[in-house]
């Protein structure tokens, strides 16, 4: 039997421990997965396209486990009632090949992002003030915020969002949880003082939702919308104007990131920083370009099996295990005398 | 919810149809989707290799269903008590991505290599008589002589493994299924006066179960133990003596099937074949080099899920569908005032 966490399992968990408690745990996963970054074998994802968009699974293994991502990519999906983006996987020993692990990732998805947000954040910056600008209040927008919260004590939530339904979701989403919320009515207003700027908005286009004057000294950006080919949200001058870039992994992020709009521009990856920290200076201004990587899947997978995996509860007769490996037959033979 | 299929699910369902039945049911998927072979992306499967085995990632899709299975292959696990091979899969629909079935495949991929075998025998020979002769009676056994009966009405089963424990859980498996069964005690006594002789065994060796000499005018050969590079199971020179071999997909099987020992050696496509159907004479010796090709798989997952798909029960939360795309957070929110 495989374990097994569907979305009430998930849900469950989060409730045990507490989503802020998870995500602290998680980072942790993701700063040891990140400092051992040269032990994984990284393999290409391999992606399926159609007219309406694209299926790609995501694999990737140290010594002891291999885990994959199943993830699609469908633009159209909100008009049919559907989320764009949809994701399970499954982790596995490497030494037998045997599945231990089946979780959905639709929702883990965007708790690992906001984590790595988090974790990079804490790399990069010192915050002046307990200020979060969050740019975009769509699908990742509160656990962003939660996450900020978790690690960085960053209380003060200033939302925008062109749409003002988004806005208002994520207001009533995250109002029991700790946060000072400012609905804000632009770009402007909402990022006025903040020590960070997440921009996650969702437009498939070259934005420019920060330019070089807006974003001060001090400013860490947290830039997770821009994660594909022409879809990028900063300012080609503000890149040029960061102290520092932080990528995951440098030739996904030349292709998919905001870095894409100048490759020539330095950039670090996360697994260097962990190694030889930052060393901060107010005048600073941070970005971490973040386009999400197969190994922010596996610490996530990690830990849900650390969490589940002496329960006996949340199983699955996924795996065909007969105790006579010759014997498969008898499993599922109805004619035995 | 996504419709799920494991262990007991699938002994259920092939309960209900027979597994006979299923296997006939399997064998008119397998030649709709051969017979559609070119709409479909036949994508490279992905393998991570360690020093204990091979974890594969096998996707193909045509313009209505994307399916993938997982597959390892560890030889050392059967001394943990482990089958060699496992492996599970789903089915998603290419138009919105959304996965639809998840299932057990380590019992399905028996189903359908069995299947596979008794689509092609049935496209290259007229049998002579009810003869079956299998030798290796592991794990794929039955699932072959289950296959060559329901297809081909083969219900003298000669049988021979040099393991007598193999061969006699074989004997008791099959004892209530309708066959005349026959236990050999070498592979000459076996094949005699064999219509099809299945060759199905496990060593990782260039091993000449069947040679040049042994086998006789008439008969169809269904091997499908030489599956990977430098493990065959047919001396070569049996290889040149056949009137028609015929593969699943060229590039494939030259690497990993018999035809790896000769590869001048003209071959057929099942694609081809279902096309341009073989004029069978009395004199033909004809070989199936089977070594499981994804489009199998797709088969076996599109039967299972026309199965269940209306079927309310054996359903998972495995993928997050909230009701408003932008709002996934709610769907883990436990401080909702």
């Amino acid at each position: 039997m495989i374990h097994y966490v569907g979305v009430a399992t998930l849900k469950s968990l989060l409730h045990n421990i507490g989503i802020e408690n998870f995500i602290l745990k998680l980072v942790q996963y993701l700063e040891d997965d990140f400092a051992a970054w040269h032990s994984f074998e990284k393999s290409a994802r391999v992606a399926a396209h159609s007219s309406s968009g694209v299926i790609e699974l995501m694999p990737i293994s140290n010594a002891e486990f291999y885990g994959f991502k199943y993830v699609n990519g469908h633009p159209a999906n909100t008009q049919k009632g559907l989320p764009t983006v949809m994701a399970f996987g499954a982790l596995a020993a490497v030494e037998t090949g045997l599945p231990v692990l089946l979780s959905e990732m639709t929702i883990l998805t965007a708790l690992r992002t906001a984590a790595t947000s988090a974790m990079t954040a804490k790399l990069l910056t010192i915050p002046k003030n307990k200020t979060h600008a969050l740019i975009g209040c769509g699908a990742q927008s509160e656990f962003q915020a939660l996450a900020m919260k978790a690690v960085l004590g960053l209380t003060d939530l200033r939302v925008f969002d062109i749409d003002n339904a988004a806005t208002q979701k994520l207001l009533s989403n995250l109002q029991n949880h700790g946060f000072t919320l400012t609905a804000c009515t632009s770009v402007e207003q909402c990022i006025e003082g903040a020590s960070v700027i997440t921009t996650a908005t969702a437009a498939k286009t070259r934005a420019k939702i920060l330019t070089k004057d807006m974003v001060k000294a001090g400013t860490h950006i947290n830039g997770i919308g821009g994660d594909c080919p022409d879809k990028t949200e900063l300012e080609k001058e503000l890149l040029d104007k960061c102290t520092l870039i932080a990528v995951e992994f440098e030739p996904q992020s030349r292709i998919e990131g905001e870095t894409q709009q100048n490759t020539n521009l330095p950039v670090v990856e996360l697994a260097h920083l962990l190694k030889h920290p930052h060393n901060h200076k107010d005048t600073d201004i941070t970005l971490f370009d973040s386009v999400g990587f197969a190994l922010e899947d596996f610490s996530a997978l990690r830990l849900i099996y650390d969490l589940v995996k002496n329960d006996q509860n949340y199983k699955l007769d996924l795996i065909a295990t007969p105790q006579n490996p010759k014997d498969l037959f008898s499993m599922i033979n109805l004619l035995v005398s």
